[in-house]
């Protein structure tokens, strides 16, 4: 049997480009794409990125070249999560919340052939390029100046240029598309490069396969059960992560991409309303603006009922940082139906997903939350996931309570970092992707994480697990954010220190200092948790510091709960209540950057 | 980006057998089989199959050894599609309806080291396993006799033995299971060995790789949207492309198999009722044992209600020949919901699935049905299908008429036939595997079959689909089953020839030849078809003979149409209903077996 040979009829390379030549063929007259105005329908978008990729052809690209893009969820970015893999060259999104400093970084590292602008970030763009020219120490050559090409809006063009060429010239330009797929690749070829966020280190260059990229994305619409004909809101960035596969994943199933500019609550309702959105994703975060949103005034479609609910119901797919179970009980009330999916740049997205089982509707509300908060099962692409003991490789019992950290191993697993040999063979150990989370298994085999290897609390030879002290933050009726890291403590050498920002609903900024005190968060905390758990410090802040994708960045509140010292009247031996009077309130607006100049900044704040 | 490496965590092979590990992993506890009294749970499964694995490396099994079972759909099958190549081996399904001749023809052909044996069908198996001992010509040396190891029934045993192993000795045997895969095989190893029925020539054992399985499995638990915890009922013999790929999907899916032994209406209606069936699958000839089973007096579970409806809707899939639109029509008025697919072994099963859209839903219920007999779109897993002349390879335009031959390819495609390189050859041509079947694809990209190649009737230089024939001929009120061939003529070459069955329901065999003349079913046809397509000869028949799996053997007929004339009173130009009177009804009982003498004796029996 061995004898049985391959061939071109039996095994062609897996790739999700064949989603979309799919698409334009039994798809064809279906809306592909809704921005603005403008729709295109699958026949469309086909045959739009097969000019896209004849023409980066015809402008010398060759397989392998990066094609670095800097734009929001428009039209562009999605047709160029086929376009330019067809052209054989590998797609680079980068953030758009980063700096110019950070955005030359990675058009330095990843050597970009071409550069898309979008045209609302030609200044940050343009900064970035002139400082991509500058000399910098320990370049062994210049950097490589790569082609700009600006992206106007299809649907309201502006004439707004950077440089020569637009993007819709592009794609109208040529009609010869030579495809490159097929007989010319293999399946483990790059796809993409996508820079990580950074949570706790500088940003690294994540590649997919072409192998692990198709993988990912028929196992997560799987998961997710995504059904035929989904209206799919572009509420994720597309360049966290590929929009977790849903770019390719939405040619696959043949439904339409709603794009929007921005992801804001107006923009988010209205497009739901009018296009009849049936799946989203987001960071949890979101679901804040959606809470919030339905409550300001230039909200279109608030149908004047007293309590909002959607027309039809919307899922949404949410991972990036635990939900909170209230926080999940809070945005079903609007007819948003949660499921919580666990990944990392490195898996492709999400890896693990809360699958849910019809037992559970049986339970009340409030433990079905707790259900939905856990990280679930892994998707099919991955062959196996574990919680090992990372000294002795050894799997933790399933018992819901010892922790380890999360490994995992399959075909959505990244190739590895670009140009960084020694992180991608610190990344792998033992056949093992080493997700750098520490978690527990639960006896009926779903996993639960329960931090960050970084953000354990180690408090008097007890790990505290931060996620957990949130967790129960956010079942306080007025806490909107919280965040949990070490603080140093003299006897117990650290301590859990918790820092919140208030909702705006249940308080407003001038009576929370008054109503809300430090002594009866704490307090809350010790009637819901061992006593060692809870944190010895609350620090009110207007916003918390978030990477450009939303994640809390703890490193920054690490440093800052570094500066203060637990008040020693804040012992267990006190009563949490005989404490509230004697504690001020700390409430800073946090400027949101990670320049250490201005953390330095907002460390000065604190202390005034 | 070419130097990242592959590694075992993130290049893990491809292959159904991790389904299990995970079931019995995140599923533990969930049932995964029923069959009479006897539930398992995935942990069980997972353990049983094991243990199976185990014991057959324990009884010298090896790399690539072939184990050949003949079962019905019983827990032992169900679990050998995990066990066996678990051991390294492969699978070889036997169709339970083959006789001794043909048994012992894949035992000798396959080199089966073990052959699993269900107690039902130790007569035929024994005397296969004679046939295999004798001396063939021109064979270069003794064929290889399999260890026999009987399986009784694990909810009732019986005791009957056939040698000295049983099943279940073989599974609470051995608790030391060394896995083999993983570390041991690549993704294009072999996992099953499956006979073709032989519409049209002899059997060929076709080849799956892991890969290919995998593949296949996920894509159509994708296209069919398989939501989680289904609850599956083996209606289709899992003997039937590994029943086609769902023994491994419902793993996949977390599910729960019901078993049933036969594949009778009070069985299948009986455990659609007592375990809340949700899917299964089956060909369409099931259809009429569904629709005919709810009028017979046993059936436990008829409701009172004059109109029979399912309490919850029950999915099925069908496939393996096109399914009549009026026979859909009805089944659907039962609470069945049909998704029609279209495949082949060489193809891991269904390829196209008719993906419902929901425009189509405003249509009348005759239209949907039209368009649900349709064969569709393809399956994720292939990267392309097409519609082409086989001379030129070129593609066929898409407008509904012009035909063409079916090709395929993709990584669902069999790895060749086994031992057979001129066969494997000839089916793949230019990079595409020939389905032999020919059709059209519409407008709207969803193929549609005409007919197998040999099936199509070339008359006066015209091509007549017989399957066009056929569609016209189920939509009279009294026919149950209906297929067509050519037949000589000595004017036009070739002309079509009607073999039918009628619905019991609407006329008893007694009223049948004074009611239903040649001349009647003649004259419907021409009504509904060009006159060329009509039939020119028909003959009544208590049962059309089938193949093993159910498929309507047009050879045999073929042979039956050329010892008929067509009558010349029948000739385009003298009134059908003038012909009535002088043509005599044919209506034999049809004995259906492959044997060259039987089938003179039907002819002889013709001839009466």
């Amino acid at each position: 049997m061995d004898k049985l040979p391959k061939c071109a009829a039996n095994c062609t390379p897996l790739s999700p480009l064949t989603f979309l030549t799919r698409a334009g063929s039994v798809y064809a007259d279906r809306t592909s794409v809704i921005y603005g105005r403008t729709h295109f329908t699958w026949r469309q978008t086909y045959e739009r990125c097969c000019r896209l990729a004849s023409s980066l052809q015809s402008l010398n690209i060759v397989k392998n070249d990066v094609v670095s893009v800097l734009a929001p969820n428009v039209p562009a970015l999605y047709e160029m999560h086929f376009g330019v893999p067809m052209a054989g060259a590998v797609l680079n999104t980068i953030n758009t919340r980063l700096d110019a400093n950070n955005i030359a970084t990675i058009l330095r590292h990843s050597e970009a052939k071409v550069f898309f602008v979008d045209y609302q970030y030609i200044p940050v763009a343009s900064e970035a390029l002139r400082l991509l020219c500058e000399p910098v120490a320990n370049a062994s050559q210049p950097a490589n100046i790569p082609l700009v090409i600006v992206i106007d809006d299809v649907d309201s063009p502006t004439g707004i240029r950077l440089g020569e060429l637009e993007y819709e010239e592009l794609v109208h330009g040529n009609r010869n598309y030579a495809p490159i797929i097929d007989q010319l690749f293999d399946e483990w070829d790059p796809i993409t490069l996508n820079y990580t966020s950074g949570t706790t280190s500088a940003p690294k260059g994540v590649v997919y396969s072409h192998r692990g990229a198709y993988l990912s994305t028929v196992s997560l619409i799987l998961q997710w059960e995504m059904g035929s004909e989904p209206v799919y809101l572009w509420s994720l960035p597309m360049f966290h992560c590929n929009g977790w596969t849903f770019t390719w994943g939405v040619a696959a199933r043949g439904g339409t991409n709603v794009c929007i500019r921005n992801t804001c609550a107006p923009d988010m309702y209205r497009a739901i309303e009018e296009h009849k959105v049936t799946h989203m994703c987001c960071a949890p975060i979101v679901f804040n603006i959606l809470l919030e949103g339905i409550r300001t005034p230039d909200q279109a479609i608030n149908t004047n009922q007293s309590e909002f609910v959607l027309k039809s119901p919307v899922q949404i797919l949410t991972g990036g940082a635990p939900p909170p179970a209230a926080l999940v009980e809070k945005i079903e009330k609007l007819g948003f139906h949660v499921t919580h999916a666990y990944g990392l740049t490195e898996a492709t997205g999400p890896a693990l997903v809360c699958e849910w089982q019809a037992k559970w509707n049986q339970l009340p509300i409030h433990e079905q939350s707790k259900l939905k908060a856990r990280q679930g099962v892994s998707v099919l692409s991955l062959a196996e996931i574990d919680v090992k003991d990372l000294e002795t490789m050894v799997s933790v019992p399933r018992d819901g309570k010892c922790v380890g950290e999360i490994v995992l191993r399959g075909s959505s697993i990244m190739k590895g970092y670009f140009k960084d040999e020694e992180a991608t063979n610190k990344a792998f150990k033992n056949g093992w992707f080493l997700t750098g989370d520490v978690g527990v298994i639960h006896p009926d085999g779903y996993l639960e994480i329960k931090d960050r290897s970084k953000d354990v609390i180690i408090s008097g030879g007890e790990n505290i697990s931060s996620v957990e002290v949130e967790t129960v933050l956010y079942r306080h009726p007025n806490v909107l954010e919280a965040a949990v890291v070490a603080m140093p403590h003299p006897f117990y050498g650290e301590t859990p220190c918790a820092f919140i920002t208030l909702s705006m609903r249940k308080s407003s900024p001038a009576s929370a200092s008054d109503q809300k005190t430090e002594g009866e968060i704490i307090s809350f905390c010790r009637k819901n948790l061992p006593h060692y758990m809870a944190p010895r410090k609350v620090v009110f802040l207007e916003e918390l510091p978030k990477t450009s994708t939303g994640k809390i960045q703890k490193f920054q509140l690490r440093a800052l709960a570094k500066t203060y010292t637990p008040s020693s009247s804040s012992s267990s031996s006190v009563p949490p209540a005989a404490q509230s009077s004697k504690i001020q309130i700390t409430r800073r607006r946090y400027v949101p950057d990670d320049n250490q100049p201005q953390l330095e900044q907002v460390l000065a704040m604190s202390r005034l």
